[in-house]
């Protein structure tokens, strides 16, 4: 069952999260070359169990499925794994009753390269399920064999292409590896009586997580061999290469961002890690070019609250290319500037800019229109007007995942004051970024 | 060092997170006896090592004192153990350096019973400084030796009553007692060459977490007769009381609240669950009687976002006995509810009763000042008005820890608008409730 997405496309680069060290890194050395950098020509495919319940996380949708920003953790699993371009092929393994859930996320977020196949009763058999259509040998398989073959969790969204890379590489020497992490807890061994019996040293012990890898053979092999009770209660595929495989894992120390989303709180984390990593970037637009005076002071006083601050001028007339390129770049935050004008056509362009680039399939997208006025020049008749005007457009635009908003800055002449109408105007603006909520979509702000 | 808290008090009742089974649970079924049922009349101390630098967090910081919602996160840890009327004191071991810092804390957030030693350059060694506190043999020494001591981490803040009163109940019958949890990882035991050696099974081990507890004599000799290795290296406490004491300590499973505030994300996830917890109830106030129709509306609307809506009506001067109660109770959230009226007459005075009672001690408390208009209706020209006296008194309150908003609901005459206003309303509520952030106090929201 391969699933394709027609129609509109993503933009180019979906590397998850705009980090430095994503996608754009991975692009720029490796030139989409065949393979990542030490891998040859390997081929390398992925195999992602999610048949999961989701027992522990005290929530009814199995924990995959669960949505963040809208948008099912699963996706975001993908995204991060699709971004790497040497990985040619992944396989999700879910339950019959989630197969169509499965495809419709498929569709609705353009993941590309992905098949589903049956998820089995546990997670080895889905493992093993994921691994046979791989194999080639199954009829109307339209995958191939590949040489290594990556295992990673549906709930392991913040996977970066270095620990695949590290693993992937291990695997090929190796036969086999797998990410480790030092231990949080001492582990205790109970006796029968439910008493201590010893505690286990901590430095000499890891915690294994995802991702692993094993040259394909290796693990099909072990799969083909374990036993009834190794697939129904075993929990480690490097303890299968190591037995049936005779395969000792290289074990590669990973990153802290590879935690497994269990429990209802990693939810909570997992959300506020990514509404973080979206909010690092602000992109503010001028409406003219005789605003840059405000605009600048306004700049400045949004960098103290957002990271990275980027300006272009002369709105979507000139900037109609810088604008493209922004948004290309991944910013999923822009500011529209105008000065004693209350005219929403500007910010308009700019909505159909964003709705036309698709920018909001994967995030949010956070869009304040800005309207600055001399203190007492400021259109009091004009403003609940306005505030129904925007409400309308708010309301348009959030079908399509963009949480519009606007903000009346009433500057007065006074240089000191100005500076604090500002200050707590890049207040709001970063409060409403931070929060991308779209409980308070369609309002007026007044500063 | 004993900090106590002098001049204006807390509210009556500091259990946290208005859980069922918190304070109130207590308070009526051990009617503030001297100890725990099942304790006799067993004093209890508890140990809080805090000497940590947080390294592992990634931020400047020591994880302890890391602000949510403003306030350290010990704060909220001392609060959980402060709430269980059997436990009599509460040392904390802190660095010098910290020192004038957690007593200030002490101070701001009222906390009570609690003393203060200097930490040691490791865990061990703090925990062996807070028993040598509580061993009475220290010269000017207000504390009294207990009979058992509980230690636990100044980064578990959500501990309940029921797991401390498992393990010190099991520590008088077994001389020592830990919290443990079910593996989430599989454990490794790697090769010297960093291969896998052999992988532990996961049923047959348990992480070791916190709270512990033992009886006195048996953990403070162990402590006394420990080498400079054990303290120096050792992790647990449960290994010395085997090792040094010969006791085999009881193993009780806790609950998945009992994990440690480790990594940045555990910050954003206890955040998260304690914005959720002091959000599960929201006390609507009617200005005058004849708006019952419109608040019982909004208070529909409002169960379908919140789960525990309480109205009282008549304001504040008939029902101000029913508000005490609400705010003794600690309800974080209200909405006062004016039809056809722009004062804030009333808003003012339940703002001055929230500023009495010292409900936004420990935390930030959500004010919404509602206003019902006719479409028709509205006073446009004292809108933008109260918008900015509005805004006065949001920045005045905002430094008692109250968050307060304006929200205008112009509602029409047929029944179906208004429905879709009313539903409109509780969702802004709602959100501003939820995120809790004071971003945004002070604006004059619309419906």
């Amino acid at each position: 069952m391969e699933s394709g997405s027609p129609g509109i496309s993503r933009p180019l680069e979906p590397g998850p999260f705009l980090r430095g060290s994503g996608r754009a890194a991975s692009v720029s050395s490796l030139s989409r070359a065949e393979a990542g950098p030490g891998l040859g020509s390997a081929a390398v495919a992925a195999v992602l169990p999610a048949g999961g319940c989701g027992e522990r996380m005290g929530v009814p949708t199995p924990k995959q499925f669960y949505p963040i920003l809208e948008r099912p953790l699963i996706s975001y699993t993908l995204q991060a794994l699709e971004r790497v371009c040497w990985i040619k092929n992944i396989v999700v393994a879910v339950t019959g009753e989630n197969m169509e859930a499965m495809e419709s996320i498929i569709q609705r977020y353009q993941h590309k390269g992905v098949s589903l196949v049956e998820a089995g009763v546990t997670r080895h058999r889905s493992i093993f399920n994921g691994l046979k259509a791989l194999a080639g040998d199954q009829p109307n398989s339209k995958l191939s064999k590949p040489e290594v073959v990556i295992i990673h969790d549906a709930v392991r969204p913040f996977v970066e292409e270095d620990v695949l890379l590290k693993v992937v590489t291990a695997a090929k020497e190796h036969g086999a590896a797998g990410a480790i992490r030092p231990l949080v807890s001492t582990v205790l061994s109970p006796s029968a009586d439910g008493c201590l019996d010893h505690s286990l040293e901590r430095a000499r012990h890891r915690a294994s997580e995802m991702p692993q890898a094993f040259l394909f053979d290796v693990i099909y092999k072990a799969y083909q061999q374990c036993s009834d009770y190794d697939l129904d209660f075993g929990t480690e595929c490097l303890q299968l290469a190591l037995k049936y495989g005779q395969t000792k894992a290289k074990l590669v120390e990973g990153s802290p961002d590879l935690w497994k989303v269990t429990y209802k709180r990693d939810l909570y984390a997992a959300e506020s890690i990514i509404k973080e990593r979206i909010s690092q970037q602000i992109c503010v637009v001028m409406v003219t070019k005789k605003d840059e005076e405000l605009t600048g002071l306004l700049e400045e006083m949004l960098t103290h609250e957002i990271n990275d601050v980027k300006v272009t001028s002369g709105a979507l007339y000139d900037a109609g290319r810088d604008l493209q390129q922004i948004i290309l770049e991944q910013c999923y935050n822009f500011v529209c500037v105008h000065v004693m004008n209350f005219d929403f056509q500007e910010t308009q362009k700019l909505l159909s800019m964003l709705e036309e680039s698709n920018l909001s399939i994967l995030y949010p997208v956070v869009v304040v229109s800005v309207h600055f006025f001399y203190y007492k020049s400021v259109p009091f008749d004009q403003k609940m007007e306005n505030q129904m005007r925007i409400r309308e457009f708010a309301m348009e635009v959030k079908k399509r995942n963009i949480l519009l908003y606007g903000l009346l800055v009433c500057f007065p002449q006074d240089e000191m004051k100005l500076q604090e109408s500002l200050r707590q105007g890049a207040t709001i603006i970063a409060a409403l970024i931070k929060e991308r909520k779209s409980g308070l979509v369609g309002q007026l702000l007044v500063v």
